[in-house]
Order: structure tokens, then sequence, then C-alpha cells
């Protein structure tokens, strides 16, 4: 299991994280297979999306926002918004990997989500197949 | 890795995929694992869900669009809406395979979920296990 | 595959089954790799959050419940909602193991999430790796 450390600046943000998953592949000598990209943490969470127009993630963080239901929480951390965005977006992503390379669509990237920093965080890869 | 292509008829669809991901479980040798169903695309999205009865997906594909908020969006194309759902769905589902078969529950079939056709679409299967 | 049951005691519910989990993490001998876990169930789903503040999950629910849309549902059993939040979660989730323990964050839990209870419900797990 290979380690990545991210260091958030905004309570919200979207982390492009695609090169650290390819190097964690091509030392893994995983040939076919498939990388699982984890995130130990529950207010923040892991997707796939575009990144080649800088305005899709920024959509995208503005509709998660206005997702969010009107909740008196109970929580007194402040932070019951990050824990349901980790829910509904999910801790793990999960991509092929083939002849030795991970295989993203062409304009998919992988992206570390931020929901309750800025913080210093992990991300936890484990090459599947052989 | 197994490649199948799909075609959507319409802007948001949901298309029962399950016999193509059966396929590629029995071509696959694998015993005893997980299967893994991914969507190269950030438009798009897979999901499990009941086929017995068709009002099933027509509910949920209504549900997801009266989730969509209300936002100005940046993004020039008119398809961050897809973008989004895209996330929320997420892009791969995974099934356990035992004795060589994929093991769905009795109402569950692999949907791949169309949110910014029609297109042509790809779906990348990998069989993990021994 | 092992295959645990869960019993739900109400309609919307959250059910810690962290141990179990790592009980079939142990048993299954696999020291590096990922473990899969699944509901055969499309009114149920499974997520990761924190289990050590009980109001977490209380709020969890409650945000589910109120993000749920106004929809004239067409499906006559009256579970329309269930569907379409186990598709926003998801019916599975993946965690590391690593020198044979399963290797969660130290807030996670894995939680069994109920959304058309009560009912006797099934977990499937495999796990992956060498």
């Amino acid at each position: 299991m290979d380690v990545i450390g991210v260091f958030s600046q905004r309570r919200r943000q979207l982390l492009d994280i695609t090169s650290f998953v390819q190097q964690a592949v091509e030392a893994s000598g995983v040939a076919e297979g498939v990388c699982h990209v984890y995130v130990p943490h529950t207010t923040a969470a892991l997707t796939l999306n575009e990144n080649a127009d800088p305005t899709v993630p920024q959509d995208l963080l503005e509709a998660l926002e206005r997702t969010l239901p009107q909740v008196h929480w109970r929580h007194t951390e402040g932070n019951s918004d990050a824990h349901f965005l980790s829910t509904v977006i999910g801790a793990s992503v999960h991509v092929p990997i083939s002849e030795g390379e991970l295989r993203l669509g062409r304009w998919q990237a992988v992206y570390f989500v931020e929901l309750d920093g800025p913080r210093r965080r992990e991300v936890w890869i484990t090459c599947l197949g052989g």
C-alpha cells in the first residue's frame, strides 16, 4: 500500500492527484488489474471528473454546496456537512490498469475532494492484479 | 480488460448492461473474486438497481433530475449537471464473482447511466480474483 | 465469499458492521489487498463514516432524508426513495488490507445503510490480494 500526503488550502477544494496515482501504478509492477485509491478520512472524498476545463471542478464544488440540505446538525464540530458529502461522493475510486498503466478515459482525472480543510490528508493506494 | 460499446438514445437514460457483464465474467475464467465495471467518461455513470419493475429506473431518473441544484454554471458546454451527477453516482460498480458467475442480488441489475446523451459510450470490465 | 446477516429495526438506520468485516479479513488469510463489502439489495447501501460521536450517523440520516426530492413516484411499492438513495450512496465499500488487517482510518467505520426496513439483510464480503 502506497501512502501519499495531500495538503489542502481551503475548506472545500478539488485537488488533481492523477500523477501520484500514475506513479504508484508504475511502481507496483501490476500489468493488468485495478488501482484502488482510498481516503482514510470521514470529511474528505475521492472522485473522477474532467480536468481539461477548470470551470468543471468549480461548478462541481458549487453544486455540491447547493445540494446540502438545511439540517439542524446535532454534531457539534460544525462539519456534519462534510460527513454527509463524503458519504454521497465516496471514499474510494477504482481505475483499470492495463499494460502496466493507469487507464483513465480521455477527460478523466483523479480528484481528492477536501470537504473540511485546510488540513494535511493522506491517500492510500493499492494496486490489484498481476 | 474487456471493452463493450453502449449506444444511448436520449440525454438521460438508464441502460441495463447486466448480460454483457455476465458474459465478460464467464469469459474471464475467474472463479472467485470481484468484477470491476467502469465508465471512462465524465458525463456518464454506473449503478446497481432494480430491473424487475420498469418504474424503478423511471423514478430514479426523475429523482436525479430533481436533485440538481440551481447553479449558474460556469462551464460553457451546457453539461455541468451531467458532470455533477457522474460524481454523485460514481464511475464504477463492483460485483462479487463466485463459482465462476456474477453474483448479483435477486433484484439487482447493472445499469449504464447516460447523463449527456445521445452518444456512443464505452464500458470497461476487469475481473479480479483466481 | 463470506455472507453475514444483518437485522434492521427501523425504516432508515445505520448499523456499524466493522467488527464483522474485520473478522472476515482475518479469516481470509489475505495479507495485502482490498476488502470488498457488498449489499445484494436495491433498497440498502454501504458507507464509511465516523462512529466516535453518535450524532454523526444521526445527522447523516436526517440529511439523506432532507435531500430526497419531491417526486410523484410511479413505483407502487412506496420505496422509490430507498432505491434512489441506494444509487446515491452505493452498494459497496472497499477498504485496504495490509499486514493481514483491515486498514480503516482512525475515525472510519463500515456502516450498513438500511433504507427500507425493518428487514433481514445480507452483506457479502470478498477479500482480494495475496
